[in-house]
């Protein structure tokens, strides 16, 4: 499984204070502790902890303040292009870039900008008309996504098809679909390219949240997914996770299981 | 869901205790906590609690016993042909008949036990040559099993399909074969079947069971399971269920939608 930690974005208070005051401490915690819980990439959002204008110099703030403390590699989020593009140029390690709508022409450019840096790309399954509410249409777009690597010659090792997950409590049967679309994905080329969600949507404006984080992430990993952007520090969430591979039979069997994955994945 | 209640087995010490003492308050403990926490059957097994010559007495015991003090329907669970049918026979309400192997003869006889009954009855994918390693032979015993209930007249709603959870410790490529069976078998017949395993089967031997039986629950209904005999008693095991039910929306988001999904199915 390809972690992905979501702890470093300006919609948590602590992130939004640190890039407010350049409090390198705030982010250096943050980092050593999802790298410490088994972290393949970090996600750097500034979110909305300054004005548009100043978002592009807060993306470059926080990528150089995070590789002063990890060589683990960024997953750069933005909505904003000109964000995401100085965040890729900053990074010294080929970034995740997250992420790019399955518009044609937004999707080329995405993949343009990943070929240039060497980088993996989070493609969408949604397009100018939103996410789709049904499995057919996730399907259609991520075919399309497939199409355009192939085109552009980007290796699908690199590739990460985000089949978007949405909120249970607003649209209850939308996680069911996302599932399905896993599901019917497995197998849309050879080698695979990889699939993920952003799983903490699944339980926005919900009660009990990691429960129904965790939850999910299972049965979603049931269904084929093997990468998902998560806090690595809900140490349930991580357990469910490490079990599921053990089910999965991606981890051999041992008494202390639990602290053998996460002594594999543990780096500096 | 349709949960079957696994705490009155004489494989536990209380429950020996109980057969070999006719103690009727310890199975009374054990059926309303049973039921209190959802159970739409209490499975009824002896275990090795007296010698085999003992096993009819007992059941026919701990089956009037366990029905002084509630009419849930009770799930007969024994290896033993006449053993299993004295049970049968003291159910005053249909039970669940638990269960035959998929060899013709075997598996006719007791299709038929289960219509004299207006019984359910638990069928096995496995036969004389014991549970089967992959996916297709599951799959090919499953549909003889489907073709003997409709020979007989049989409604599959009252067909419960076991694809038989083995011990992730000992076998670890079989929870996964288990998966894809059921996700295989999806669709096998209309109206379908359901499906179940012996879930704590999955976690024998080995650490951290709790974890492991939530964590193999969760992905097994992700594929269609729709019934498991399991620890009702299990507090996080049932909240992993009742989340996992949310997600596939087949319960409607409320905040207390935990307590909820308990309440509906509560029962006296």
């Amino acid at each position: 499984m390809i972690i992905v930690g979501e702890r470093l974005n300006g919609q948590f208070g602590d992130v939004e204070q640190a890039i407010k005051q350049k409090d390198e401490s705030i982010i250096k915690d943050l980092v050593d502790a999802q790298v410490e819980a088994g972290s393949d990439y970090l996600d750097v959002n500034v979110g909305t902890a300054v004005p548009s204008r100043e978002k592009a110099d807060a993306m470059v703030w926080m990528v150089e303040t995070i590789q002063k403390f990890t060589d683990v590699p960024l997953a750069i989020d933005s909505p904003i292009d000109e964000v995401l593009k100085v965040g890729v140029e900053a990074c010294e390690h080929p970034p995740l870039i997250n992420s790019a709508q399955a518009d044609p022409e937004e999707l080329n450019d995405y993949i343009q900008l990943a070929m240039k840096h060497d980088a993996s790309l989070i493609a969408l399954t949604m397009d100018e008309d939103g996410v789709p509410n049904d499995v057919a249409k996730r399907v259609e777009l991520a075919g399309n996504i497939v199409v355009a690597a192939m085109e552009a010659g980007m290796p699908f090792d690199r590739l990460f098809i985000d089949v978007v997950a949405l909120p249970v409590r607003a649209t209850q049967a939308q996680p069911g679909i996302v599932l399905e679309a896993i599901s019917q994905l497995q197998g849309i080329a050879d080698p695979s390219p990889h699939f993920i969600i952003g799983l903490s949507n699944v339980s926005q404006g919900a009660v009990k949240r990691s429960l129904i984080n965790r939850t999910y992430l299972v049965m979603c990993m049931a269904m084929g997914l093997d990468a998902a952007i998560l806090d690595p520090m809900d140490e349930e969430l991580m357990d469910a996770l490490i079990t599921t591979e053990l089910l999965l039979n991606k981890q051999i069997y041992s008494d202390s299981f639990l602290n053998a994955y996460r002594s594999s994945k543990r780096r500096g």
